[in-house]
């Protein structure tokens, strides 16, 4: 093994050494290097720390000698040195993981004070009260830190020394009570641990880097490393620093600050700074910070305006440190007696607003490349962009919380159940759906409400997905309410009851619940944004369409910036109040005959449906599936509502429930649905491909351009596409020729089984497209069902017996791997073979990334995903050439 | 194109050419080249079938002269001339297709028949009363078969004669009758068809061949050829040959017979006769055919003591026929004054028992190799071979028919739910469950019953699948039966009332139910069956195990040969009426600790369950799943039933709703189950493994050699199994370390999702062996819930969409590609890995042949199909080589 330095000083390390300094120590190397005024000190590897356990919590031979040595460059710098009676040095000792884990790990502050260094202390700054405080907050800290004392047992102390002064902050405490409380401090500690405070600033060090390393395995980093992702063997990086005071005068101060506006993006200097304070006040939020910038209405308190000299030194450090990292960052500073030093400097966290300006200005500065733009942004976060949002300044009563399952704001109507929904919504009401957990016998009540609120569930659950689907808003698993289904209200968890037919609110973005109505507003979209995603179009490989089932839905999309309508879900129409009793009347139909006449029935309301999608997307492809689900799905399921619909249908209940109990199905999943449905009464496709095609000739009439692709799904094998294909290249020709004149079309597939990527290049001698439905080949390739699962994966996620939930991140080994074996044999068979996905997964970025890399065609999601697609896709096509070009120099 | 010959004269032709001149030709063709009494003849090719329907029913040009000139050799070789005044020639003209289709196509007998060619054969034989019966045979035949007057119309005709003559039979019609009845039946079809009947021989002829190439296409063949898979282009060909008549007088005869008993296998010539007849008089059942051979209580009326001669003639033509076809014929023959012919042979139709007793003799006799035994005898017909059937002289009633779903006869009670069943067979009565049809709900039931008997539903059903999975018998979809539940009895369509508690006897092997108790009776296996077995082991290359649940199961498949069990369903000995309060006690637990202690109560069954199985199959290995069905199979679903097991267990009913609720999924079949189970519960497999492998040391103890191989079901990646794994070795340690010596064990794994099956390189690294689950695995490779497929597949494999309902059958193309990438995937990666398969599969013949050209190791199926599977595992390997040694040819 290579003897690796354990020790770097600041000027040795550089930003490059992340992982062996942690971020702290190589922003404070790299700031050194860059000649910013930094205080002098060195740093501990994260390799020490893991030598450390491996020791069984022992430093490893060598490291005290490699630290005094540092420790004597940083005296000699400072011109100071450790425990000493003389200008004593004194200093911060701070944990630093390779990735930010914010107050997760120790710090501390002050090192090297007792009472001989302290005397000395007062006597160089001739500031008694000052030093004492400096002093009560060293040994505060590390008896918690290091010795294990609870912060309560300090503050008691503290509470009762002000209260028995009648005073409230600690500002106000002089010399003498300071000197009792430290007093009181070390005794407590005694008391508390059977240790005496240690003196000398030796040990000091050594129980303070040793703490720090420990804190690596306290159990909130643990449990913070475990949600990020984090391995345990990075370890952490122990930064010693001289310390440097802003609470040693009004020449003082100390702040933070972010290069460029972390909210909006803007370009101009953001922060705040406390005058004469340490930063730990800063945290404690007792005083208010003030801006660092001059702002109207708060004139003179501004760093700007006390202290213009310093406020100059930060612009010329911003522009200095954004050229050289390339991008905004977000530093911590202290001004000692009218000096300016920094303390920390790291990427600076933004909005996603602030991103998408951010990466378009520094672009447009020259600072960085388009993709290096690009991949600067989380797409993740873009969607939160665009959906509806309450009005900030409505007043809002919370009722609840529950998990963001569906971003967006809805206002409306509380139903209980799908039957309810649909009649209020025909009545031109806005609904919103209330169940403990929905289940596909929902669906029509999902499509006709506002939104969906569960009492169970997470974010793979029904709800979350369907929701997702469709771009309704949902907060799924709000256990804040308890639904009585029987008495038609819901009680919150504060005690509010909430009756049908009361207004709620849903933030599914946040996941929360109001009471009443709340207007909404749609979300803007920015300039930035535009230019932003118009650079992602030209990188990216893949299209991006988008899942709609409406005429505004599509709207959406175009906006969005969608080439395309990947999926439109035929039965979601079936859904709508008008067409649901004809979609009922064709189900319960006992004739052929009958079943084209209730047929007849639907056929106006699907060509207008079609009409209006294809205008939207004039000139772009439209896939539309053919029906779906089980016909079960759309009949009803309580008794009454069996009464009331063989009522309005003038037959008798017995027959609606005969229907039903023969429709009834073990697994529905893998049931009579899809193409089967058409192999049984190919009239109700028949229907759908003339409503298609009619539809197509009228916009044709109009000088439109429609691209009509029709279809199939569930398809297993080349058999039944070849049947059905037949059946719809009949139709066609029977529409065209009596308008005339012919539009062209695709017939495709939705490859969504095992079986049928398996046999892809059978299949593909007669599908003219692919589009892979990963929802369902996630659920048949893992033999989950989605709408069980909720009862095991989380247990299998958090278990890591999968990598991800499979239903929001594609499965790469499984699922993905029939994907490609799906690509390359349909591509193999027909080189000109569209492919492209309309599952959940073409809204997932790393999904995306996982679909350009296989080499699809497009992807299709709902339509506020369609800029996270792009961005995704955009961002596979830079990493793919980068991984590309890299393979080429090997 | 090649110019082909279109006519073949019987001394040309060959049995190799049975495509061109079907089964009959080739045969005769055969017959004559070996130099046996054949009357001369030839024989129109099937390819001219052919040609005459692209022809649009029009013979092709060159077709008469071939004919005529073998009309002309024909003539010259009897003597005779067609259409002479003088010894005038007759001819039969015949279908005959590639293969035998019993009655499907039509023959003309007689042809060459008129007034004036009639007074010819008066002259010649100077039996003028034969010579028109003859004669009025013939008319009624081409009227019927060429000109299309239906049969009735003649008969009609014939029974008026005879009762006007008070007579019952035709040979008392005189000559002057018969004249008579030949002139009604020429007025009754220029009556019907408005066409004079042909009086010119050479018309009759080629309307004859004519209306024989156009019954390749009537309704009945057309039919025929669907359900046996006959392509419609092997078409058929037309035999004219010249007639001998059995029926001129006591020195004539017609008959049939094997060259051995087709019963029995027994080798004998075999046959009937009728002496003074002519072949269609035996089809007609009117007289009753005398025996070939002399037999003890007939005396005198064998045609061994009638024709001495003629009889050792057959005798010799039995062995020169056999010799020369190393096969069994069945033949046909006439005596015409004394002088033997054969009119056709071909391979002699025999039962099962036959079949194998044939093959093991013609082994022996050195007649045939080993292998071509194998090859002679159907692998499907030997497990009727095997079930247990009803004493044959048992008086029976029987009451309905359906389908024989799973073979075997039973005899027991009737009981209309699961419950009930498994109530009854806790007090010791046998019992059948009889429902409209089955689901998962009813496992337990089915389970306890002798039986299962259901209303609807077809051989793919659940009833019929689960029952052969269980080696239950099984009628289903018998819809003689109407159920009422709720009055607790059912209705047989011929009236009978048979309720709650009534004895039914069901015979599942042909699909019938009785009224009552039958005795039963185990067949008994022969020693042709174990001789003819033993020589298929030493030919397989596959190991064939059963699927057993109980020590009872594990016998008999050790009996019928199995070296092993593939499958122990664990969950089927939950089901017992002693166990299920345990179980459902366990399930019901809301602690992990109440859970513990109900599984405490299980384990002495199930370690007991283990002895017994490991016992029966001492040395081989024994696979045994772990707990796989969701857990809501083992409640109750009646409102009563829940009030019952509540009362039982001491708790509110409304725990046991709360619970059963919770478990309800919308696809248990993609639910939670399988190791999703343990990973939630992982106490349900630790006390499975412990019972297992306390189990195996008892044994051992007892100087037996237990091989327990614990399997893990519904894996869908590695992580999981190696978890659970981790589990089953802690056990085993735990166990062996209280017993002080440890026993040789695997740990393997179900592949039955296709995840599993792609990703079984990785899941090889941890599992010892592979079962693949093709059940599930089809289940979820082609989208179809077997449990509800009823609905569609039989529009699929109707439609030909699918080639075979692929839970009979392998999908090769879609689940067999998987098999076939878990076993390359999985054997890379673990040369000693072991491969098998266990699901409905394994005892079916042609996917056998699949797993073995795949490279599996095993087999497993339920006991009965284990001489199935043997025998289809050894065809497999003898067809492999044969294909291998061409393809090293080439």
């Amino acid at each position: 093994m290579v003897k690796r330095k354990m020790v770097y000083l600041f000027e040795e390390g550089s930003a490059e050494m992340r992982n062996l300094l942690g971020g702290k120590g190589a922003g404070l190397a790299e700031m050194t290097r860059l000649g910013l005024p930094v205080p002098p000190g060195f740093t501990i590897t994260t390799n020490v720390c893991n030598i450390f356990y491996r020791l069984d919590r022992k430093f490893p031979p060598g490291l005290r000698r490699r630290v005094h040595e540092a420790l004597r460059t940083v005296e000699q710098k400072m011109g100071r040195a450790f425990d000493s009676d003389e200008r004593p040095l004194l200093v911060s000792v701070r944990s630093g993981a390779r990735v930010s884990m914010p107050g997760m790990m120790d710090t501390v502050l002050n090192l090297g004070l007792n009472d001989r260094t302290l005397a000395a202390v007062v006597r160089e700054t001739g500031n008694a009260r000052w030093a004492y405080d400096t002093y009560r907050r060293f040994v505060q800290m590390f008896g918690n830190v290091v010795m294990g004392v609870e912060h309560d047992e300090f503050e008691h102390i503290l509470s009762e020394v002000k209260s028995r002064r009648g005073i409230v902050l600690d500002t106000e405490l002089s010399e003498e009570e300071l000197r009792d409380i430290v007093t009181k401090f070390k005794q407590k500690i005694s008391e508390k641990t059977g240790k005496t405070f240690p003196e000398k600033p030796e040990q000091q060090l050594w129980e303070a880097i040793s703490a720090v390393f420990e804190s690596w395995n306290n159990r909130r980093a643990i449990t913070y490393r475990k949600l990020n992702g984090i391995p345990e063997d990075w370890g952490t990086a122990v930064t010693v620093q001289s310390m440097v005071f802003g609470n040693m005068g009004d020449d003082c101060a100390t702040g933070v600050a972010f290069t460029r506006n972390p909210s909006t993006g803007e370009n101009r200097f953001y922060g705040e700074y406390l005058p004469n304070a340490q930063g730990e006040d800063v945290v404690a939020g007792i005083r208010t910070p003030q801006p660092i910038n001059r702002e109207a209405g708060k004139e003179g308190a501004s760093l700007e305006e006390r202290m213009p000299e310093v406020h100059g030194q930060l612009i010329a450090i911003k522009a200095q440190l954004e050229s050289h990292y390339k991008d905004v960052q977000d530093i911590e500073f202290t001004i000692q007696n009218g000096k300016l030093y920094l303390l920390q400097t790291r990427s600076g966290k933004r909005t996603a607003g602030a991103a998408v300006r951010i990466a378009v200005d520094l672009v447009n500065e020259g600072l960085i490349t388009k993709e290096e733009g690009m991949l600067s942004v989380n797409p993740s976060t873009l969607d939160q962009l665009l959906h509806p949002v309450f009005d900030e300044k409505a007043e809002k009563r919370r009722i609840g919380k529950g998990l963001p399952a569906s971003p967006g704001a809805a206002t409306g109507k509380v139903v209980f159940d799908a039957e309810q929904a649909v009649e209020m919504a025909g009545r031109g009401e806005k609904v919103i759906l209330v169940r403990t957990e929905t289940s596909a016998e929902d669906i029509h009540g999902m499509a006709a409400a506002q939104a969906i609120l569960t009492a169970t569930g997470g974010m793979t659950s029904h709800a979350a997905v369907v929701a997702r689907g469709m771009g309704k808003t949902c907060v799924a698993g709000c256990s804040d309410i308890a639904i009585d289904y029987s008495a038609g209200h819901f009680r919150s968890s504060g005690g509010v009851t909430v009756s049908r037919g009361d207004y709620i609110s849903v933030d599914g973005t946040e996941g929360i619940v109001y009471l009443g109505q709340i207007p909404t507003r749609r979300a803007e979209v920015t300039s930035y944004f535009k230019t932003f995603l118009d650079w992602a179009d030209e990188i990216k490989r893949l299209g991006v369409r988008a899942n709609a089932d409406l005429p505004v839905d599509a709207r959406v999309s175009r906006q969005f910036g969608a080439t395309g309508v990947g999926l439109v879900r035929t039965e979601h129409m079936f859904f709508g109040a008008d067409r649901l009793p004809h979609m009922r009347r064709m189900i319960l139909s006992e004739t052929t005959e009958d079943r084209k006449i209730a047929l007849e029935s639907l056929l106006p309301y699907q060509k207008s449906d079609f009409i209006g999608l294809m205008r939207e997307m004039d000139g772009f492809p439209v896939t539309i599936r053919l029906l779906d689900p089980p016909l079960h799905e759309f009949l009803p399921k309580g008794e009454a509502e069996v009464r009331s619909l063989a009522h309005e249908m003038g037959i008798e209940p017995e027959r609606v429930r005969a229907r039903t109990e023969a429709l009834r199905e073990l697994n529905p999943m893998l049931g009579h649905r899809g193409c089967r449905l058409a192999v049984t009464y190919p009239e109700i496709y028949e229907m759908q491909c003339r409503a298609i095609f009619e539809a197509a000739c009228e916009l044709k009439k109009e000088n439109r351009n429609p691209v009509p692709e029709v279809m199939i799904p569930l398809i297993a094998g080349k058999e039944e596409l070849e049947l059905l294909k037949k059946d719809v290249d009949r139709v066609a020709g029977e529409v065209f020729s009596a308008y005339g004149f012919s539009v062209h079309y695709l017939v495709g597939t939705m490859i969504e089984l095992p079986r049928a990527a398996l046999l892809a290049d059978e299949i593909a001698e007669i599908a003219e497209f692919f589009s892979f439905g990963t929802n369902d080949l996630t659920q048949t390739t893992l033999g989950i069902s989605r709408d069980d699962a909720g009862r095991f994966l989380p247990d299998y996620v958090g278990k890591s017996l999968l990598k991800y939930d499979p239903f929001q991140t594609i499965d790469e080994e499984g699922v993905g791997e029939l994907v490609r074996i799906g690509i390359q044999r349909g591509k193999k068979v027909n080189k000109h073979l569209e492919t492209g996905i309309c599952g959940e997964h073409g809204g997932d970025p790393k999904s995306v990334e996982f679909f350009h890399n296989a080499g699809l065609d497009y992807v299709s999601c709902s339509p506020y995903r369609v800029p996270v697609a792009r961005l995704a896709a955009a961002q596979a096509a830079i990493r793919g050439r980068v991984k590309k070009s890299g393979t080429d120099q090997d």
